[in-house]
């Protein structure tokens, strides 16, 4: 991309009723880098259309579907340079997979497909296409979760021993479902979403923060799921242990019916020499603990934190940056990694970023947690 | 503007080194309602491009100054719809009154102008004019201000007695104007400022939240002024009583040597049957107290809030907002007006974005605080 | 006990160097019903009149040992009236077996006992005796646990159907137990401790407090306990799945190596209708959260809390309440027990209060915990 | 005094209805150093015999008005150490006069007097007494207002520029003297409660926060007093300026028409170099922050805070103190400070305690703010 010019993104899902779609727009775009000129935003070529409008795109370049846009806008001078995988989990495999053959890159939401055999699949795909391919593990965003993980990985915690991880919400406690709630239609429906109800949903996020975070992977669990409304197919409340490859232990946590409870994603990561904590729900501020000493806070946007996460910050401390921010941040190194990679750059994206190997983990996770639930015990992960 | 054609926004200031063209930039292109297709962005004509190309607009459409700007725009088809104002405080009025006059509404940094006068002449020629014009208080773009609004008219904290309003920062602790910070510099001289120091940069902000919120006008200050850094100019601490105009009372504090604090406005109403707290740097959040009931905190994008708190929301609750967000409001609000004032609507603009109105009685409040200070005592509104 | 008349107490253990003698002295005495008059503060003579001396009792009431104390109390028209057990775990079933002996109703620090098969032995004790016997689960004396406690009797949060609690500490991340640390000697040796470490000292805490607050009994559980310090020979971190008896799951960690924690009790419950959290640290607050209204927070000594949250105050809200008054409320109610009990009624002491059940449970809990962690799998309770 | 023999205290006041006669009784008592033994609780003979029996001391020894107390204890071998002062504040003076007489160290709780004027009589009577003292500004007992007052005088902070103090409370929103409230009466009553409401009440603690912690001195004072519920006689709501003895300036407010608050105190404090915030109702923390560190929070009872913090901590950090134990902790102070005077020190009280001077500064405080207020401009002090 030269300066100037923005990269053009299609984006399939994301249409009337989605949650995730303008969030994806929006985040997309406000770095100035990349501006949404294509979409198959429903399956439906009339609700495609009227999204296209709301999204102010083209008339003509609101398609009917996913096949239809990457045929059409390859014909174009002006197509677009990658697609965004907005839709319920099903069908992030199939799009990124007609993406990558038509050798367009694909920045695609969580979790990467809908089954751990897809993932694989999907990985292969990737490898084989030597084509930049993101995963918006919104979280990885926040300028605080890059200090903390600046934190972690320069030992100033000493080996990390205990980990606690959970990400509680409260939105399904009642069977919303059954009472024409879109997003949970199909979040927990077997067949559009997945294996996986919470754990997918939120329990692959909490996962991916802690990996993320941490520097340690995940190597064995023993995982407790729940489906505690009556009637739901999926489970909604989930409990594990886990294991990670440096000896720790730890806890995860995910529930969508904590009721009351909004997008309560908490880490904490106790070191041999400190301790950690953030929450998601006042993003700008990470604690950190060392004994001896006062407990400290270090804010957003200040001279004291980690180039990487002074990096990412677009306004002044004080300043509050929310969860829009940080999802663009992620757009934002795609952008950026895309940007290389036109120049020739084999491996463009950077580490912080989430890639195809985080959506791996994050479905053998999800597969991992069921069959552990099922068994009743450890499984290796 | 027909649904799908993005307005076009012309910048005058925001170029190199400037924090608050880039904030302004991003939170009037976020809703995918406005394009930055112009700019007049520094004083340099080589700045000015370099701006353009960081922005990303078309090379010919970085001019070498607003007047060039605005002459060059006219004659294009696709010319800018409005200007946004984003100079140091002296380039307001200039800037405002040459887009008036050529028949461009203008939406403005704050404060309105330099002076108290220069505030008069605006608003008359705002008037004269007819066409839209908005200042961009951010702080009255964030939900949980327009929820507080909403309760203070809704009558449920009964009447207001006694307010509580303050914005602290530390950033000029040391005389950071004389190490070639560029905010610092202009912001503490009084060419380039006009009279109030942080009175006028943070002070008029505290003010417009305070009356906004509450509803009420001041009618009387008997207001401190300081220069506590040694060889400032301009002042960068304030304490101020307030006389309201149903009796109430008050103070009002200001200061940019608050070492230490970040960006740090609060709000405290107290009614005769309940009082509230709203802090920026936890917007998210809004604090209610009435007698004989447990505290409640109003949390944003929840369906308890009043309808125009809702109307802003752009995620779901626990995925925080922040100041870009609050920004990006004012822009919306504005560029909806826009399109219905295209439509022959006289006065477009609703009343939660804050206008001309606003713009003078903020140039009055730092008038009359710096009179007070003078005269050590009240001076009515 | 007549108005006027304080109960004299006698208290075993509590020497130089305890931590929580001095705190039972303080309990004991703050609301002017109970007086310390007698004690066998040590194993050995000296620091037991040393003890004496500091207490402020009369120099032959400190005794060489409890026996002795038991012993020549009687022999006096001023003897002491009841027993309070401070001493390290293993002695709490032979000092209780002998004041029951000797007709004396007892207070004890929790553990009730260092195993399960001692609690057993002391339960029927004490039901033979037909003596009133309490049990110091602090936590339970804080107004605010007693708030949660009636709000979920009340029905209010509807089903419980998810709980989490958990208690992390810090103090024990290095081995301090081999520096001479008094507390961290016989708390980690299996032999004056028993054989929970962690899950004994502090997991009780957090397993009574759960089932005080939501009335709920745990019926089964799957432990994970380990020893991370080397050469640690009892467990000093643990997280535990749990079963409870309305069919509610949930979770249960504790931790003496949670670097940088000081005192974290922290204990959530979702019903279907609400949730509530409490945080021992902050413990004059208790959040609630019901869908479609605001959060609350409760606080303590306040017109709208259940009565018997106020009935434990001593000081007007705003004022905060700690750690020694919530432990003195356990101490009224014995004492406020004690004098109903002299004036012959059987069962004195108020549901409010902690007594041989809650060891019981408590010496249970340990025991399956332990017995989960060693078979890797649920235990029923 | 001995090891071993508690000092005697007397009080004058606290009897049925008093709020302050059961706190400042479990303070005396708290640290095993001070035994209540006699009372003139009340200007009811009655009333002070029913009080003594509540407080549990031996019936002869409730007296009917504190004259004869001091003439009956005078007689006994085991009469009274000192008095403590716990009437409405007409009667400081007088009770305080005759104790002084008597030959009896006093401690008061505060305003030390009704009027300045009688503040310098006191002041009179205690220097040609050479008695201890002791005034019971009870925030000056908190750890971490110890802490704070060190890390002032450490130089830490830098010069001390700036000061906000305010103390809010919202139960005279109504006016609650009209209804029997036996607090609100004589507080709201120029007779019993001399010439300050709630800058006498309240406000004189903030003040003397603020003198405590800086270590600075108020030598200006513009304020602004009102009485806000229609027919209270005395005010109920100040805001004023502040000039200090080193040139910094603040503000200083209270109010106990702030409809919702409870009892918070807060003081912040902006030095060249950083700055700190202690809020009563969150007493266990303490917020410092310098420019480019993080924010730090200093725990109560840590190993990094002064010694004079570390001191007077009764329980392991985590384990909340509260304000009876604030309370205790000038208790503490004046009983360790009567042992030594015992045995013929002159000056016995440490600096820590408040005493006569900041009686008499104090008072000062409450007269230049009314004549302030009266004046509508500054007063010197």
């Amino acid at each position: 991309m030269t300066e100037g010019r923005k990269l053009r993104m299609g984006m399939v899902g994301g249409g009337p009723g989605a949650f995730i779609g303008p969030v994806h727009r929006l985040a997309a775009e406000m770095d100035g880098k990349i501006a949404l000129v294509a979409g198959a935003f429903s399956q439906s070529a009339e609700r495609s259309r009227q999204a296209g409008l709301r999204y102010g795109i083209a008339p003509e370049r609101a398609y009917a579907n996913y096949r239809q846009m990457i045929e059409a806008e390859r014909g174009r001078a002006d197509g677009m340079d990658f697609v965004a995988i907005v839709t319920p989990n099903h069908l992030h495999l199939p799009v990124a997979l007609d993406a990558l053959e038509a050798g367009l890159p694909a920045l695609s939401d969580k979790p990467a497909t809908a089954t751990y055999e897809e993932a694989l699949k999907l990985e292969a795909a990737v490898a084989k296409s030597g084509l930049p391919y993101g995963l918006t593990h919104t979280y990885a965003g926040y300028a605080m979760v890059r200090q903390a993980r600046t934190l972690c990985a320069s030992g100033e915690l000493g080996v990390i021993r205990k980990v606690a991880v959970e990400y509680f919400q409260g939105w399904l406690s009642e069977p919303v479902e059954k009472t024409g709630h879109k997003q949970a239609a199909w979040r927990t429906d077997p067949v559009r979403n997945g294996p996986g109800g919470a754990i997918g949903d939120i329990g692959t996020h909490a996962f991916h923060l802690l990996e993320y975070v941490s520097g340690l992977k995940v190597t064995a669990i023993n995982a407790r799921l729940r489906s505690v409304v009556a009637g739901r197919q999926l489970d909604d409340d989930c409990s594990a242990f886990l294991r990670l490859s440096n000896g720790a232990e730890g806890t995860l946590g995910c529930s969508q019916i904590a009721t009351g409870e909004m997008n309560a994603l908490h880490l904490r990561l106790y070191g041999e020499k400190g301790s950690l904590l953030w929450r998601q729900q006042d993003p700008n501020r990470l604690f950190v603990r060392r004994p001896g000493r006062p407990e400290e806070i270090h804010h957003a946007a200040t001279e004291y934190l980690s180039a990487d996460a002074q990096a990412v910050a677009r306004t002044p401390n004080g300043h509050p940056e929310g969860y829009l921010e940080a999802f663009a941040v992620l757009y934002r190194e795609f952008a950026d990694g895309l940007a290389v990679w036109k120049q020739g750059t084999a491996n463009p994206l950077p580490a912080t970023l989430p890639g195809i190997e985080a959506g791996v983990r994050g479905m053998r996770f999800i597969a991992r947690a069921i069959e552990s639930s099922r068994s009743e015990g450890w499984v290796e992960f």
